[in-house]
């Protein structure tokens, strides 16, 4: 079964994230990455990526891999600090898992501008309903 | 001055509140109350409120009470707690100032579906850079 | 049944509160308020109340509100804000429960030094057993 | 000057720290790796180490971490997630940076049991007041 394909598909039915215009880039047992490249409908009023929108991207990183390490993971908690103000064309989210003991993972995410520079790090937690591939190819 | 048509202004430069048609219901020293009617757009793949959309509008509400208390404050970190998948036609979210202390502001944002139940609590830091509303104006 | 005694006679076996002196107030399904009376062993190299202090305070608190409200609850995440720092012979936290969803619940901690003014907000999630008082007086 | 018999020095005048009867162990650019022989003083009322004692360890990890890399930091935010009941008789944390970014750090803390598994994930926000350690040095 080709994993990527059948969360590609999966994640192709959320609105929000085709709405933000936030694209898979690569996913592995090792880390997911996402990235967006920002327009105008993506900054706040100082003409910085708008907050909102650099969890939405965060977020999907960590929805990304978790669903690849687990098929079905729901977000318990999200926490987001920015560092810098975002004045970029591109924003780029790396998700690597830190733990996973019984139905939780941890994970962390890495927010960077177009330079590689990090304007956010995060951490999500998430519950693992731990369903098979093939359940989880059911539900798209 | 009329701080919240100030606000509305402001506001209205952000690109991804009005992409993601979150709007300002009513600000007073007591809260912020922000909404957005649901469409498909706001959805994730399992037909509930997607993450990134419900974390945007806890923190606009946010924004919009910190910056009426204090105008410029700057979100420092925000946390997301996912309490129930908000399957509804409109999300309202309400923020609450708990302490202010210096440059630092902490608030309780709490996200609620159309019936009124919790679907998210939240909380928000932000550094409060303590301009004049004259100077808010300017940026304005 | 006497919770209030019951939960006592829980919290009793705890070694890190006693080690840390920390004492119930008062509960009630609105509020539980604990404190501890600062002596030397409870500040940092600074002369405050040292950081882990203050967690375990807020931490106490929380256990105490949600143990009462719905015995046996489990932390499963703290977040603390550090607002300021505590120079003071006795430190206070409130617990006040912000949602209560399925098994979940999410309480909002005050921290206060003397004068009563905040030097940490906290948010806990706990995870709640939802045993019978009758279950519960048997694990102590 | 040797950093770590000053930031030794400058730790023992921690109250809580030595209440708690936490130590370090290895300090570098790299990582804080501190830990504490666990007693009945530590457990809660199920026997399991105390959350505030698994905080505490966490934080002074960070503490270490960051004082070394940039003398004087204070710790902004504390978030902790508990992953696994500690009954064990050694507790681990280990501190890594994860991004330094003006006066901003964020570290990441992993506390483990006896056996190596992960019992908690932590993360930290400091705000560096970076004066020099001669400077650090005169407040010790």
């Amino acid at each position: 079964m080709d994993k990527l394909a059948l969360l590609k598909r999966y994640f192709d039915k959320d609105g929000y994230v085709k709405l933000s215009k936030v694209e898979i880039v690569e996913v592995s047992k090792e880390k997911a990455v996402v990235s967006a490249s920002i327009s105008k409908e993506h900054l706040n009023g100082n003409g910085a990526v708008q907050g909102g929108m650099l969890y939405t991207v965060a977020d999907f990183a960590f929805a990304v891999l978790s669903n690849y390490l687990h098929p079905m993971t729901v977000t318990q908690n999200g926490h987001i600090s920015y560092l810098k103000a975002a004045f970029t064309d591109t924003i780029t989210a790396t998700a690597v898992e830190k733990a996973r003991v019984g139905r939780n993972t941890v994970c962390e995410v890495t927010v960077c501008n177009a330079d590689g520079e990090i304007v956010c790090m995060c951490s999500f937690n998430g519950f693992v309903k731990d369903v098979s591939w093939e359940e989880f190819a059911q539900h798209i």
